[in-house]
């Protein structure tokens, strides 16, 4: 009977004939900073067993049973002695008989220091997975699920998009010249409708097979990895989805917030996202409670992370993920919305293993106070761990400044005044900045689908100290102007993606010249930036703008880069006298788009509206 | 003959025999912490003499010429050993002659820690001085100066206000509740137009003979010290008036910005505003310059305070005027825009002699970044040793939040979010709030003259944790709805203030409803604001705005506030548990303004909207 059970136990299987239903991290690594393991044992009254492991260098600290009798947590001690291997697991039951679970600790594939996170040399391409590009069309539906249906005409409907899709098109992201890739959430979401954006998950432990496999997952990993391309993972750790399968036997009283009003049947809190209670001195501990417990909506449980034994459960399950798949680097999911002592914790435990990797807080904030607080370096009573913060503010003022016209603190004067704010910052550098993203209208939108303006606002993203950010879709003018902010819509399908798709983006066929101009503006200033000394390190000058025209330079010893963004309609002839002391005097320059040479000398003309990207590299 | 000259000359005296015309600082005390002393002496040639003095304890450390041969700047030493007293100082002239001044070294009034700047437990009434009460006709016009006539007619002439008619109404400011007076500046600004407002001074040691003598500004001061209101002085350090004495004759080639070009009588760079380029890492050498050493307008040439003997001219007129004045603080004007490292060297100064002082810096900015970069106590690089900021921030939060409709971060929840940035200052207490200033439209105006939103405006920033400045005429709702935002229009004559005013605002007569109702409602709480321990350092609890209703409280152990903003039309039966934790229940509050009584039990009545100031104090 053991035999057979070995052959079927497997990572996230679930056998009937075992009490052990799952037993979580599915396995380890031996080599960490930290000694510590907490596993999670489900399984039938399995929180009355006795756990006994007999294997060299590992040891069982302690176990603890929870409210629900179904439950068991064993704490291991993993000591530097410790060999990679499989072991056995032995639970005596209440009966008295006793079952066996095969655990395996695994050597860590490459040293700590070599997961190096994204940063500032890295242009981040971030897609919706359902809405890229469909290169498994055997894995479009499954019948085991809850939402079973593919429905392409429906914007808030799985339309197919999965790993494979991504796997497939990696060339034409590499060729691009993005050097990191960003998907929301692969895991699994067997959640009623609207599954497909990822955020509700119902296993941290499993990929949505509609995505594809574990396996799949750590192959986009490799062969991007072998491309240079770094993966970010997409992780949330404030909130799972309702069909998370500890929903229905909740480990703890206190496993979820207002846990007691789902438990009854009763309409649930939901969070008042006044989240500025996260800073607030005179905050009341009633709005705290609410902002930090209140659920996002009623289809997501607010996780308590207060409770010891969930915060242990999602720091193991990030770095799982870190060690499987090799990331390059973790986006966390609604920053604020967490408690925030975890938080602290869960960022720290992950850098104090891997001291080079990066993570990224979403908060959707436009105050540079925010943005500053909650990055690692600045001494404001509260450690946060954390390398990079998401730059909303300058996203608002690059959007409002082309958008409008000159005038005081107006038009270009707010993205001057506004980068400023770098003052600030313990890291600019380390903060991400993006034109638009999943959560908001398309930056062509944003931009009343005005060209040059685009291009304008790109390539300034581009130029600046920055971790840039890039929504698929951006290269070829994708927009919601038709219902502008409709999320479906936002992440509509990726052309080329399907085997039915009229135009691809991929090959360029069927694209109009618009389309064609703008990936090829992109293409051009991504490849550039992907080698460019001065723009990952250089010293950044900026001029304030004079007459619509907003002067940048980042410059380094062996190359200059200076971008012009000149909103004038009509042709300027620029006086150069003003940027003296750059020293560019008698440089020879490249337009980055056009080839053109020019020399630095006393003027150089601005023909039209738009974006001049300038360097000394001239091959 | 030097009999003769001595009984001539005095202080500002300028005698026509006398090779020197001035000497300055006028005088000086002794027991300060810095021992040195720099005198600035003009007249014909001096700068050739060979100064000489002895008197115990006084020595001449150096004495240095100027560009100009008609200056002399004296170094002295003045020892603790040195008594007060009068003595000579002896030029030796070029032509063999010599020349003596008299000069005085005084007694200090009082202890340097005796001077106590403004607080938080200060509510400051911010006055336009030729526009607030004319009590000494005779002094209207000045056949001397060039603005010779009085034009009330003329919103940007003067009008005859001065410093007899701020005497003669400290009472009325007192009874209002007023504990600080900011007057703007009362030296002379003999220029040819639009001398009233002060900001173009053209002697730093004298005081406009329009507004009064130095009796009478010393007169005012202790006029106002003996009931306990602080004199706030408003300083320039930016910049002087174009027909201040020194320009037709500056001492140095680099004593004004851009001096070469004045003298060449070329056009003058106005400063280009681009105001962070003070905090801006990278900004151009250029634009800082351009913002720093521009000037404000072509009336007023910027000072350069690199100028050592700028710096230290500017420096000692400040503690002179706090010495003879017995100042209780200074209003700096436009801080952003003079050398930085000056002003905090100025600053520091100040507070290095006088450590309880108070400076408040004006930079008009809404970015709670640079309201925090300029208060001393933050770790920037910058030791500003400015102890307050002005919170335009705020200011701007509360009119637009009463101003618009409730929403996602709009109307009160606009003052709630706003006050979470406090969380940044080092000591919000210490910043100064205001509902409206001089340079602003009247507060009545900004909120579409709407009197519950005015009363909500005033009574909240009264209620906050900062030092609150209300600018004269807020009272009385005075307004500049005609020509919003027209400075001429918002400094308007105080009804009262001159003799055929038909509407006396001092007795109430003429007043409309109105604004009785409104001078009451400030004075009930402004008195008391003045004695409240809740306020001026109770703990601050405010609640997430709900159903357009925002509660803050202020609480010390023996006394609670509440104030409770309502912005609904209709009558709301406010349900108390949610502010349970405020331990309130079953205390007895009064209602400050309508003095009825209640207890804090289930739920409170807001018949109507606008501000309800509750407090324990019954009686």
């Amino acid at each position: 009977m053991k035999s057979i059970l070995y052959l079927l136990i497997g990572l996230f299987s679930i056998s009937s004939f075992a009490q052990i239903e799952r037993l979580e991290p599915p396995n380890w690594w031996i080599g960490f900073e930290d000694p510590e393991l907490q596993l999670m044992v489900y399984g039938e009254n399995i929180g009355n067993a006795t756990p006994e492991i007999d294997y060299d260098g590992v040891s069982i600290e302690k176990f603890n049973s929870a409210d629900s009798p179904n439950y068991l947590f064993i704490d291991l001690k993993i000591s530097e002695s410790a060999k990679p291997g499989k072991f056995k697991i032995s639970f005596e039951l209440e009966n008295g008989t006793t079952e066996d679970y095969e655990y395996e600790l695994k050597e860590r594939s490459k040293p700590a220091e070599n997961y190096v996170g994204f940063d500032n040399s890295d242009a981040i391409y971030l897609i919706t997975p359902d809405r890229f590009a469909n290169g498994d069309p055997s894995n479009d539906t499954d019948e085991s699920l809850n939402e079973k249906i593919l429905d392409r005409d429906d914007d808030y409907g799985r339309h197919g998009g999965d790993i494979r899709g991504i796997i497939d098109h990696l060339d034409y992201i590499d060729d691009m010249g993005f050097t990191a890739l960003w998907s929301s959430p692969l895991l699994i979401n067997d959640m009623k409708s609207g599954s497909y954006h990822g955020y509700a998950m119902t296993d941290f432990y499993r990929v949505d097979p509609r995505f594809g496999t574990l396996e799949e997952y750590k192959e986009l990993a490799d062969k991007a990895g072998e491309r240079g391309i770094k993966i970010i993972m997409d992780q949330v750790a404030n909130h799972a989805g309702i069909e998370h399968w500890w929903m229905k036997d909740l480990p703890f009283k206190d496993w979820i917030n207002y846990q007691e009003l789902y438990e009854n049947g009763e309409k649930i809190k939901y969070s008042s996202h006044k989240r500025t209670t996260n800073q607030d001195l005179y905050a009341a501990e009633s709005d705290k409670k609410r902002m930090s417990n209140g659920w996002f909506v009623d289809t997501m449980p607010d996780l308590n992370q207060r409770n010891p034994y969930m915060a242990k459960y999602l720091i193991q399950n990030s770095i799982w993920w870190i060690e499987t798949l090799n990331l390059g680097g973790i986006r966390q999911d609604t920053y604020p919305y967490p408690d925030k002592a975890f938080m602290s914790d869960w960022a720290g435990a992950i850098m104090a293993e891997y001291p080079n990797f990066n993570i990224v807080g979403e908060e959707w904030s436009n105050n540079p106070l925010l943005i500053r607080y909650w990055q690692d370096g600045v001494d404001n009573g509260y450690d946060s761990n954390l390398r990079s913060t998401m730059d909303f503010a300058m996203q608002s003022n690059i959007v409002e400044g082309l958008n409008e016209d000159a005038g005081w603190e107006q038009g270009l004067d707010k993205l001057y005044a506004g980068l400023a704010n770098d003052f600030a910052y313990a890291s600019p550098e380390d903060i991400m900045i993006f034109p638009d993203n999943h959560d908001m209208s398309r930056i062509y939108t944003q931009l009343r689908e005005d060209i040059p303006n685009t291009k304008m606002a790109l390539s300034y993203i581009l130029t600046l100290p920055r971790i840039v950010q890039i929504y698929y879709g951006t290269e070829i003018l994708m927009d919601d102007t038709e219902k502008p902010g409709d999320h479906g819509l936002i992440r509509t399908e990726f052309p080329g993606g399907w085997e039915d798709s009229e135009v691809n983006a991929f090959t360029g066929e069927g694209l109009t010249e618009d389309q064609k101009d703008m990936q090829s503006f992109l293409k051009k200033i991504l490849n550039y930036r992907k080698d460019s000394e001065a723009i990952q390190t250089g010293k950044t000058i900026h001029f304030a703008p004079e007459n619509q025209v907003y002067l940048i330079s980042r410059i380094s010893d062996t190359e200059k880069v200076v971008l012009i963004l000149n909103k004038n309609e009509e042709a300027v002839d620029l006086d150069l006298s003003r940027f003296e002391e750059l020293g560019f005097s008698g440089m020879e320059f490249k337009n980055l788009i056009t080839g053109k040479k020019m020399k630095w000398e006393d003027s150089i003309s601005l023909p039209q509206r738009g974006a001049y990207f300038l360097t000394t590299k001239l091959n």
